[in-house]
């Protein structure tokens, strides 16, 4: 292996050798995608964009489940092996500090990452506008939400799985109250959980077409030699609306403000079937890996069209080399990102 | 006085007596506005929406000069009688920690806040989009940036003049990258003025139609035996444009994120000449009060059409029992304003 990727060994996710003939970056879909088809649950019609994570030698997630009513909630689901899930027929009970039901308007896009002893779970919820919601969980039993980090409008929060210098660390993608034609990574840092602060911007929408419109912080970046793996979305318009596809880059390790590599081309764009037609077409949305520290494999979980669940594969050591190798940084990127 | 100010006695704000048949609300123009005139500096061809303060028996504040390229910055005046201002030529010289110049791609709309021994200004600058900034001063000669409060987009932040419940508060109106046609206030907590959070919302645009496109703070509160008095701002939209009014409103002591009451009216609307007309026609744009607690005497400063400065006067007993004989409060005023 020639970088290394620091975090645990999880030697039994989900993968299949890459097949021959994959042109442009070296990642490849599971052969069976989508892993979560259409109905998975009565009462919800599609379950996408959603995160999963090791859990006492198996697996869990925090699955975005839109009901038939429209409104879409977190939903757990656990597997064996990341590929077959059942889902929790109710709705995840986010409960407040005192024990009390305290429901978001709605949830979407959770992210799910463990940082110390304790998992959180991220999603966008109505605080008088599209903001940040979080909860924490440490047996996927009591799930007690936690202030939220921001104010509106804003989507997109991932957390680091470690504290950087002492705080925890968040990627958020600042936005509007609507489907927002603009938007930039940006990070804060947080002594507790509760105070945020030392905001900084990370990297911008606008240069390479496939990301013209807006990105967004996707899965958990990923600790390796080289900085953090940072799988994120891109967006690009056309005259029949965005196109969401899967970018990369690496942050410095110390100072994930500061990019350094940041990959000129899209790691996977929407060309199968589910991922062009669905609710929403031509969407490839990141929330979630599992790696391996022992193969540096990378399996990445992927909403696709807004409707079902995906799953792409690939090695760390090559996708840090594509990244590397299609290296386009800018001032915006470089610098520390305060004004 | 049938209200207690809670604030220091200031004698020597201007004042001029209730004029004989003021309709709506009990405030007065001062009969010499503008107080501040156009192009009141080589280079700045327009003052508005500032802030000013007592400051060693006289008055000193913070202005927002828009400069004859039309980029705004902050720039200090000085006047013994809050009427008649002198400027600084140049800007406020913003530092960084280390004390290295470190000045705001631009500045506007700057509030002026004493919490404790240190004087904090509060802007609306470029932080990779309009975000909030600040400085913190003691002697008006060193301008030390502290960290951006939040990430982007937001403008009208408005410091209380002192920690409630052992927490610095700070208002401010989340907003979009542009001339935002929507736009709630909401409240936000600090421990130590660089991580916030324990986010509220406070009050919603949308209901009476001089404030139905948003609002956002406008003076920094003043505390009082019935609540903090807010003078803020509300936006109603015509065919010709927006038309910035002045509001009032009470919120409770301990918990400001509650509001007690709202005056369904506006306080203030655009109708003298140089309200109506000027760079951007019909605006009045509350930044500051001058306040005196031995008479309970209020100077309002305002801006006026992007163009100039104001100065209105009220008693404070009246404009309080003048919100309360209008107040209509909703759900969404009166609620603790978590989701």
């Amino acid at each position: 292996m020639k970088y290394k990727m620091i975090a645990p060994a999880v030697p039994n996710i989900p993968w299949q050798d890459r097949p021959e003939g994959i042109k442009g970056a070296p990642i490849w879909r599971y052969s069976d995608n989508p892993v979560v088809d259409r109905n998975p649950i009565d009462g919800v019609a599609r379950i996408f964009n959603s995160a999963v994570i090791p859990y006492e030698g198996k697996f869990i997630g925090v699955f975005r489940g839109e009901q038939t009513n429209g409104v879409p909630y977190v939903y757990l689901g656990r597997s064996d092996d990341a590929l077959h899930w059942t889902f929790d027929s109710e709705k995840v009970p986010f409960v407040d500090e005192e024990g009390k039901p305290f429901m978001p308007v709605y949830a979407y896009d959770p992210r799910l990452v463990k940082v110390e002893d304790t998992y959180y779970i991220i999603w966008c919820g109505d605080f008088y506008g599209a903001a940040i919601g979080m909860a924490k969980t440490k047996d996927f039993k009591t799930f007690t939400r936690i202030e939220n980090p921001f104010i509106p409008f804003n989507r997109n929060a991932v957390l680091f799985p470690r504290r950087i210098n002492g705080n925890f660390v968040m990627l958020s993608r600042p936005s509007d109250s609507g489907h927002t034609p603009f938007g930039d990574i940006f990070l804060s840092e947080s002594p507790d959980m509760t105070y945020w602060g030392r905001h900084r911007h990370v990297m911008s929408a606008g240069h390479e077409w496939w990301e013209s419109v807006k990105i967004g912080g996707g899965a958990a970046p990923i600790e390796t030699s080289e900085g953090w793996l940072l799988f994120y979305h891109g967006v690009a318009t056309t005259c029949n609306g965005f196109v969401y596809s899967i970018g990369g880059a690496i942050l410095d390790i110390d100072h994930p403000s500061v990019v350094r590599y940041r990959c000129e081309n899209f790691i996977l764009t929407p060309e199968a079937e589910y991922e062009e037609r669905g609710f929403v077409p031509n969407v490839v949305f990141p929330c979630a890996t599992l790696h391996d520290s022992e193969t540096n494999r990378i399996a990445l979980y992927y909403g696709a069209a807004d409707s079902v669940v995906g799953v792409a594969f690939c090695n760390m050591d090559d996708i840090i080399d594509y990244i590397k190798d299609h290296s386009v940084v800018r001032e915006t990127d470089t610098e520390i990102g305060r004004r």
